[in-house]
């Protein structure tokens, strides 16, 4: 008896935390901290509004059905600004845009695999992938990190069996926070082509990350996209989380596969969507900056106010883009601390084990903290609630 | 050696078809009628892309994550419309919101199947259904139809099996655009529920039924979410094709399987395109009224139009809704000829090959013909067309 593919995976993890917060009331003056969602909360800056707005009311194609793989002028500014930002040769045909990442994702997963296949994925990973994989019948293999969080590839190299179709690397990290280095992800390439197998790596966050210049170099490769399938979201960038807007991008001949997959499932990316996250390339470089400096302090702030924690035996394993990766020191399974931190501290975050396989110990000990959305005066607030909290 | 999920389907027929159209140049005096696919070509009233604009201009949660099941009031709206129509019960939370329809039935399959079952569907099918179910390693078993092209029950049980786990009906019918009599429902209904399986029914033309009242009475049944599984798209209604709305009227207890699915693939439906659809429902009844009045009048002149080609060997198998279903009379494979009529003829169509098994041969006799698009004029032209092409 085969049981349906949503059984064989979990609930979705950030709508159960949701619900810890069901018949809590929060003292006025300790209002909830929400730290459970890496999500802007607050809606794209007005010129975006307006430029919406006005497609809205202009544009008549802006409500019909357009190609299966996206705006065309969208997939080529995507191909244009990887070219120019990673140092590389992206091409329009190699660009597709998405219903968000996660669609993304699952798209590279349907081009790849079948029943029975297998992929590695660095844990902690993102919970998201390893539930698709779940409900592909593909089989999620960790890839144990360090203590510094970052993969191996000797590591890797030692789980690539027969059915091994893909490595996914998620870098800046979630849930760590860490972004890998060049380095690193030149090496997995060179491990994945030996292969013969795909490196999807997403990069949700990379706009937020502290580095200088182009995070990686994969794309000057010029046979890049006979391994290489990388992910991105508008999501964040631009606060358009609700409109499901990400891109893909890889060979185009895995694209006429992907296109398979999106017509099935959506037909094609919604069309508002698209023009927002195009009117956003083309006038927000500068409002984007901004954004990435305010993350970057907060990230800072985090490492000031964690550091008294330390004598608590609180530890910060990474910290950037998004994200804290907490490990915490209480005789207390992180799934309980994280339900009981709710009415108790204020604090909604979520607990490592919804970044781990079932049966790995480590996420008991470890809550990540989506910073992104708290100024740094409520950071301040978060350590000392942390601080004063006991079993 | 396993195969990739989508080497498991065939191309998007849509894109395939409008490939036939590179290179093409139509005379000024014959302009192409594209009858290809089932969309409106004009925008939305006025009234709803300035409320569209006044959601992305006042509403911050338009722009935001919502809830993986869809936004609370349209989920409310659908329900008690739904009540009101069909004459039963249906709760707001027994209804989700998904992006578009196509996704709603991969969702439904998702919390029904798992590898190697089987699900039964009624050909001609909706080709994205056999997509769906190829990608998901479940065998899409065809139910053959009459000359009336309604499915029979007593056919269907002999195709049930241990592995089967839902049959498809669509009413009314892409391809064929017949409505389905509330009996067949009420006995597939009753089949499903002996057979303890799914009833799926796409009602995504419901609006363009040319009959009065209730189109069905599945929904009069205290409990009907144990066998049925509803599926609705706002995308002809109120012409938001590209917003990508639909939604699902099942169990709670499968829903909350489905918000696995559908967090895992788009987190959830987006935002501008509920609000759309929440304000199309409050307040374009009168409007939609006038729609579904002016496609009758289409499907009329597609009786009156195509009756002097009976004479040649032309059959109308099929009529109503958005789509006639045509049997062809020349020696020609209906693909070969739907590509030949877009050069000379001007003709856009999908031939019958796309909406059945790839052995089944009465496809190459038949052509699908969307005419929603089309003026009653122009679908006069469409048939004097026809009349005139030779081999």
């Amino acid at each position: 008896m085969t049981i349906p593919r949503t059984t064989a995976t979990i609930a979705p993890p950030v709508m159960q935390a949701r619900r810890w917060l069901d018949g809590v009331v929060h003292p006025a003056d300790r209002p909830l901290l929400n730290v459970s969602q890496a999500a802007p909360t607050a809606p794209p800056p007005l010129a975006l509004r307006q430029a919406i707005a006005r497609s809205a009311m202009e544009d008549d194609a802006a409500h019909l059905y357009g190609p299966v793989l996206g705006l065309p002028a969208l997939r080529a500014a995507v191909a244009d600004r990887w070219t120019r930002l990673y140092g590389g040769a992206v091409a329009a045909g190699q660009v597709a845009i998405t219903s968000g990442c996660n669609q993304a994702f699952a798209a590279a997963i349907a081009s790849l695999c079948g029943e029975g296949d297998a992929v590695i994925l660095a844990v902690p990973w993102y919970f998201n992938h390893a539930m698709w994989l779940d409900m592909a019948g593909v089989a999620a293999i960790p890839l144990q990190t360090g203590p510094d969080l970052l993969p191996d590839p000797d590591a890797a190299a030692a789980l690539i069996t027969a059915r091994t179709r893909a490595i996914v690397l998620v870098t800046p990290n979630n849930p760590c926070g860490v972004a890998y280095p060049a380095a690193t992800l030149r090496a997995f390439r060179d491990l994945c082509r030996a292969h013969r197998i795909a490196l999807i790596v997403d990069e949700t966050y990379r706009d937020f990350d502290a580095r200088v210049g182009a995070p990686h170099d994969l794309f000057a490769d010029a046979s890049w996209d006979d391994t290489l399938i990388q992910l991105y979201s508008f999501s964040k960038a631009y606060r358009l989380t609700g409109h499901r807007v990400g891109t893909i991008a890889t060979s185009p001949a895995r694209l006429a596969e992907i296109e398979k997959f999106l017509d099935t499932v959506t037909i094609c990316p919604n069309q508002l969507g698209q023009r927002a996250a195009l009117w956003g390339m083309e006038n927000l470089d500068d409002w984007l900056q901004g954004e990435r400096s305010e993350i970057i302090a907060r990230a800072a702030a985090i490492a000031t106010h964690a550091a008294p924690l330390t004598a608590q035996g609180w530890q910060v394993l990474g910290c950037g883009a998004y994200f804290a990766y907490l490990r915490h020191p209480h005789p207390v399974a992180s799934v309980e601390l994280a339900e009981r931190l709710v009415a108790e501290a204020g604090i909604l975050c979520l607990p490592g084990t919804m970044f781990r396989p079932a049966d790995d110990p480590a996420g008991a000990r470890e809550l990540r903290i989506a910073f992104a959305n708290i100024d740094t005066g409520q950071i301040a607030e978060l350590f000392d609630r942390l601080a004063r909290w006991q079993p």
